[in-house]
This record gives structure tokens, C-alpha cells and sequence, in this order.
């Protein structure tokens, strides 16, 4: 049978960590690929107790269709929490509730980005949200970043090139892949570049809660004076990722724009999903919770850096985050790191090449390593293992 | 602000009845409007022992990421169900699960329609399916329907019409907004025309386990020969529509499309919902559940077609749907049932117009009511109501 796609499906193509996530199923196999939270730290009893609550209290509502927007409550924190942590000033009304924070950088591709238009990002940047954006036609423009953010002049120059600049996407809290933080002068620079060129900024912050050292920073948004940053979150990182709860922010209009497409996309999110995370945050203490993650996460990546600077050759580069659930990792020039997972993962050992995070060029010599999700007293052995596939390749 | 949005935004509408839902939340008000289920009837206790379970037994897997096609005891359930009720030769890689049936519309418009192509449909159809298609630049071609379904030869005349048809949209069972039901006769050419044209038909079915008299019929996909024919399930109307657990079921190759691009669009469902749903299905018996429903429903039909036949002008025509949550009236051609419906929620009842289930026509006659989602000891009275205001429209 000869099927007639849509034209954007030739260009979509299966994500390598989630293919990469089926060969890595077995017990045996130390996975620094994918980027899962500790399954661990999951406050099980208190989502039980919270649901119990939810059915017993509000069963009917929580299982009935409700508002594209969302839980009010839960929208109501969510803003509250981000003026207290990101200096913004938002209200229930510029949230919406989405399925992720996936979904939030979808739902921006579907309202801002027509065929041809061209999407800013850091090189290199975050897999899933090339996918994203490359379902609505767009080209991408990755821009010269460094330990700071993107390098402001290279991003000016790129803007005046490409006149059908849409949006400029960036993470830039613990960044996926690098690690990398942007600094405060970044942020600010930016903002103020979106309000001279009328392009969006969408400022992803999926990893922002999870600081290991170092003093939180206010967001981008918090140096907004047009209206052109929109910021993404979610509850997968210091919740769970199983209900598939994150959200959009952004100006009132610009959030009712999501609102009419999420309408025709999916109606809405899980109801009793939304009522019972609002029912934890009332019941429990979040920041108790998140200092645990913190805690664990902080001692995993000190292992990793301690591991990557003991067994990878001494021309290895790479980063160390001040938070987040990643670091890159730079190998000499020669090393194809595609060819060396495949020698990895018959040692039981996984990370994800770097090659994918460059919608554009190629930069086959890097990978990704995810320190979240596997056991400190594991990760030296993973590390020892990749450590001694790389010696094959001098 | 001028912000830049994609051109598709300009075409896309506040849902008609997502804002009438927020007029009608006052509790004095009589609501046909909206299609919701009775909550009365949600299977609270068993639900909440169900997520138990899961939380105690599974909690780490059930609040992680997991696949995109969904969790596969489900999945597998579905093809059993579907293939026992539905006539289908479905397993559980036939299936994808969607955050209800509405993202399967969605995920079908990003799949298969480019700008240009032509959705034909029944006249009327479903609202959302409109919104959901639209947003991919398609036009609609409304074929003319009877009792019986699309009048082939008219669905054939317009297939010659309009060669950048891509997609023939049918729900044969109790429509949404007629309550009508496809013959078996229409059903098999249906499927014929897919094959003969190579045009993807996409069979939503959201009621089809809601019948409350006469005999279940075979899927238009139990005829299918050429795999082009695509099917849409939920568990919103038999379960509850709080979860946003729903599915489309094809061919492997189509369904692995599916999968492609929902790993952009938001990586998976929710992967505790559908466990626990997959818990009360092992654990309860569902169809007990269903009869109830049924029984309920059922009796609302009739009161609400009885108090149709006592309080609404002669000249009225209405549908007797043998299933569903719908029924749907056209009365006198001077009539225009928007000026009726805002007379009406000036005394506490409301319905919703019938203009806006047609994509291209207007028939502003016409009317649509769900007789789920009221009690039945009201469902006479808001009927009344609207046949006193009906008198003004002499």
C-alpha cells in the first residue's frame, strides 16, 4: 500500500534516545542515555495519599472533562512559584497546563512558526525540540554559544541574515546537552534583543530547580518589556514525569493563542493528573523534596566529573553543570562517538551521541551523559567501561 | 504588541461550545449543550482501589517516562476489544494510545494533510474534528448524508470533484451532533470508494458501545482491504473522559507514523492513567459498567425525545438515535436557533446552535441536544423551557 503522508512526515525522523532507550532495557545495561529522573525519589506514598484525597473529596470533578487551560489552583502556584524563584509577574492567567514542557515547545511551533520561517538556537541544543519545531516547516539557525549563553554579536548577525527569524529557543538554566548556564548580562542582552527585532523568545525551563551550587538566577522573562518571552515548565523533573504535566507562560494574549490550539489539539489535560499535583503542593512540602533530589543528583554528578577525569584520555573535554541532569563531553576530533556506542553498548554501557543535538552541523567527536538516573556507586564502573572501549580508539 | 503568529491562527476559532460550557456552570442552569458523561455513573471506588494498586505495586514505572505507542497491556486490550466487538484483526502493535480521541483527529491532520488537501465529511460533522483538521490549511468538502450515512454516489461525485482529497471523515455510530448510524450496506461501499480512490478513511468511534437498542454492526474497517481505513477509540464515554485516555488503531506502518509524530508533539500519554485503567479492566468487569450506563442513557433518550414530541412546535423534525449521547433537531426554516439559544439562557437552559457542525453551509434551524449529562427528572422541564421560548418565535 502506497500512503500519501503529509510532506513534513519525510522530514520527521525517530528520535535517537528513545530508540536508543529500547536497547538499553536490560537490567545489566549502565545507561547514561535518556534523561530520566530517579524513579527512586518519586514521593509515591504522597501522590497515593494525595489521590485518595482527590477521588474522596472531588471524584466526579476530577475524572470529568474540565477547562483547555487547566486546574485554576495548580495554575495559580505555578505562577506564584515562578514570580518567587524567576522575578516574573504573572497571575493564574498567563498559565496554561500542557502534556510536558514538550508539549509547550509543540504547541509554539503550531502558533508562531510557518513553512520557512527560522528558529535561533544554541548549538547545540535540545533533541526533541528540533523535532518539535521541524514538524512546522521551519529551518534552524544554530548560533555560536559559549560558557555564557549565545555569543550576543553572532546572534545579531544571524537575526539580519535570516529576515523570517521567528522565535529564539533557549534553555538557559543546566542546559540539555551541555550543562551550560547562561549568565545574567546574557539574559538580559536577549530580552533586549526580542524587543528590537520582534522575534519570540521561547525560554525553556525544564531543569531550573535543580541548582547544585551557585546562586539561583532570575529568568529572561524577567527582563521582558514587550511581551515576547514566553517560558515553559514542568513537574517531570522535580515531581514525576508520568503525568505528563508541564505548562506555557506567557502574556495573556499571547496564552489565549495556546489555548485555542490546544482546544482542537487534545481539549485538555488529565483532570484528576492536574487536581492531584495541586493536592500534593497544598498537602506536602515541595522544597523539602526538591532539596532530597537535589542532594542525590549533586553526589551523582561529582562522581561522574571525578570518573570522566580519571579514566577518559587527558584531551577529553567537558562540562561541569551547576545543576540540571547532564554533561558534554568532547572527545578528540578523530573519535566518531556514534561508532563508539556501538563498542559501548556490547560492554553493557550507554550515552547519547552528540551528533543529534546539531540540527545542522556535524560534530561527531561529542556525547551526552545523563548522571540522574543511575546509582552513585554505578556510575564510576559505567564510566571505567567507556573509559576502556576509548582506549580501542587511539 | 504585534505579535507574529503563524498564518493557521487566523483561521482558528474560540470552540463554540467550550465558551457556552463556561454560561452554563451556574447550577441553576439546564445544560444540553456539551457532550458530557454523567458523573454520577464514574466508577469512583473501583478507580481509586485501581491506582492503589498501581502505586503499591508498580509506583516507580507508573510515575516514569515510558513508550510512546503506550503501555502495551493496554494496547493489547483494545486490539482484543475492538476485534470481538468491531469485526477488526487488530494486536497491540495496531494500536497507539492518544490523550483521547480528539488527539487522534489531530495527530491524523499531521500525518496525512498538507496545505490544500480536502477533508470530505459528513454534513454536519463534529465540531472539534473541524477545528483539529482546519489547523492544517485542508478545506472540507460536506457530502450530503441520510439516515443512512454519506450517499455514495454524491461521495463519489465529489472525490472526482476535488482529486487533492486525502481523507473521508465518518462517525458511523450515533453521530456526533445527529445521533445517526451508518447502514452496513453504506459501510462496505465506504470502504470500496477508500480503496478505489486511495483515500484514507478515518472511522471515529467515541459512542459505539452506547447502543441502547437494536443490533451492534461491523466496523467500516471490518471491509477494509488496503489497510486505508484508520480508527479512533476512547475511554471517555465508557470509563471517564478525566484521564484523556483514548487510541487510534490502524495498519503497523501508518501507526508507526502515528508514533513519529507524537514524539514531537508530546512524547507519550500519561503513563499512570493508563496503567490504572489497565488495572480496572483486569480487575472489574467493565461490561457490567457499560449496561449501567446504558440503562441510564437510555432513559434519558426517551424522556428527552418524548418531551421533543410534547413541547416543540409539529413542524419539528428530530432523530431517535439508537445510541450515543445526541440527538439533533431542525426546526422551521425561519427559526435561527443562535437568537433561540440566547432567549433560552435567559431562562436557564441551553443547547448548541447547529451552525457550527457545518464546515462550509449554514442551516441555522437546526439544533443540537446531549441528554447524557442531565438528570432525568429535569431533562422534561429544560425541554419545556425551550419550547416556551420557542412560542416567541412564531
Amino acid at each position: 500500500m502506497e500512503y500519501k503522508y503529509a510532506r513534513r512526515i519525510s522530514s520527521i525522523k525517530a528520535s535517537e534516545i528513545r530508540e536508543l532507550l529500547k536497547l538499553t532495557e536490560k537490567p545489566e545495561v549502565i545507561s547514561f542515555a535518556g534523561g530520566l529522573p530517579a524513579p527512586e525519589l518519586f514521593p509515591i506514598e504522597e501522590i497515593k495519599a494525595a489521590n485518595n484525597y482527590v477521588l474522596e473529596h472531588n471524584g466526579g470533578q476530577a475524572l470529568q472533562y474540565s477547562t483547555t487551560e487547566g486546574y485554576q489552583p495548580l495554575r495559580k502556584w505555578i505562577a506564584e512559584r515562578m514570580n518567587s524563584q524567576l522575578g516574573t509577574s504573572f497571575c493564574d492567567e498567563n498559565i496554561m497546563i500542557t502534556h510536558g514542557s514538550q508539549q509547550a515547545l509543540d504547541l509554539s511551533g503550531k502558533v508562531f512558526l510557518d513553512e520557512g520561517d527560522a528558529v535561533l538556537c544554541e548549538s547545540p541544543t535540545y533533541l526533541a525540540a528540533i523535532s518539535a519545531f521541524k514538524s512546522y516547516g521551519c529551518k534552524f539557525v544554530e548560533v555560536e554559544t559559549d560558557g555564557e549563553g549565545m555569543i550576543i554579536s553572532e546572534l545579531e548577525k544571524a537575526l539580519k541574515a535570516f529576515p523570517a527569524s521567528k522565535i529564539i529557543y533557549i534553555i538557559p538554566n543546566f542546559q540539555n546537552p551541555t550543562g551550560r548556564t547562561w549568565s545574567l548580562e546574557r539574559r538580559q542582552q536577549v530580552a533586549d534583543i526580542s524587543a528590537k527585532y520582534n522575534v519570540i523568545v521561547i525560554e525553556d525551563n525544564p531543569y531550573g530547580e535543580l541548582r547544585y551550587e551557585g546562586d539561583f538566577l532570575t529568568s529572561v522573562k524577567s527582563f521582558d518589556r514587550t511581551g515576547n518571552i514566553v517560558c515553559t515548565g514542568t513537574f517531570s523533573k522535580i515531581f514525576c514525569p508520568g503525568y505528563r504535566i508541564g505548562w506555557i507562560a506567557g502574556d495573556k494574549d499571547v496564552i489565549q493563542k495556546y489555548v485555542l490550539v490546544k482546544q482542537g489539539v487534545d481539549l485538555q489535560c488529565n483532570t484528576i493528573a492536574q487536581m492531584v499535583i495541586a493536592a500534593y503542593l497544598e498537602k506536602y512540602d515541595i522544597d523539602a523534596h526538591i532539596n532530597k533530589i537535589r542532594e542525590v543528583y549533586r553526589r551523582r554528578r561529582d562522581v561522574a566529573i571525578d570518573a570522566i577525569s580519571r579514566y577518559f584520555p587527558p584531551d577529553t573535554k567537558y562540562t561541569k553543570p551547576e545543576g540540571g541532569l547532564f554533561l558534554w563531553v568532547e572527545l578528540n576530533d578523530r573519535i566518531n562517538t556514534v561508532k563508539l556506542l556501538e563498542r559501548c553498548l556490547e560492554h553493557d554501557v550507554a550515552f547519547v551521541p552528540g551528533n543529534s543535538f546539531f540540527p545542522n552541523t556535524n560534530k561527531s567527536n561529542t556525547l551526552r551523559i545523563n548522571f540522574s538516573n543511575t546509582q552513585e556507586g554505578k556510575i564510576a564502573d559505567g564510566i571505567a567501561r567507556i573509559g576502556n572501549v576509548l582506549k580501542e580508539f587511539k
